[in-house]
């Protein structure tokens, strides 16, 4: 479903103090399918004051490279059923280069170094 | 200003078919710098028509090679103060690396082949 519209009306509001040219979000949604098979949602654990901090390091790092002018990052651990989100992340930045790259680099060093775990059910 | 949180509540619902995994949405923000001096706005103008045909196409051949699963693209004209957006980007695809870098193709696309044109005030 493609939708494409010029319009002269206002789009949804966004706040920025004039500085930030790009804000991208990202939404990780659940799939129905996980490694082939039919899933109804993913269990995520971690311990949770490990998992921040881990994740603070890593947001300060990719923040202050991008230079980000706000980032927000929510992991939603616990089960999560089909087509609900686990992870949100915001980015605000002067540039959409620097929005776009440190988002992706963000998600990726999430991944990989955050120590969260899911399990299908 | 960083947020980082760990939850167990619900994210920002989104709304998914349980196909896709990846939602990326882009704001393109009017800064209060253009070329080096400070400006209150920009105007945006264009062909309605033609721009939004030229637009369609662009986001049919880019959807269709990243196999989005849903794209919408809200460019606004007329006036825009700074800090309000002239762009609006939405791409749902099964995996991120597909969502991120087809939205980064179609907004370079935009902005190179639509018709749109800009001025500060």
């Amino acid at each position: 479903m493609i939708r494409i519209e010029i319009t002269r009306e206002p789009l949804p509001a966004r706040e920025s103090d004039g500085a930030s040219g790009a804000i991208v979000e990202f939404h990780g949604v659940v799939r129905g399918n996980e490694e082939g098979r039919a899933i109804t949602g993913l269990e995520y654990e971690c311990h949770v004051e490990m998992a921040e901090r881990q994740l603070r390091l890593i947001a300060e790092e990719v923040s202050a490279r991008h230079a980000f002018r706000g980032l927000t990052v929510l992991h939603r651990v616990g089960p999560i059923d089909v087509g609900e989100a686990s992870l949100y992340v915001r980015a605000e930045a002067p540039h959409r280069e620097a929005a776009f790259s440190g988002t992706m680099e963000l998600i990726e060093r999430l991944k990989q170094d955050v120590p969260i775990w899911k399990q299908p059910y």
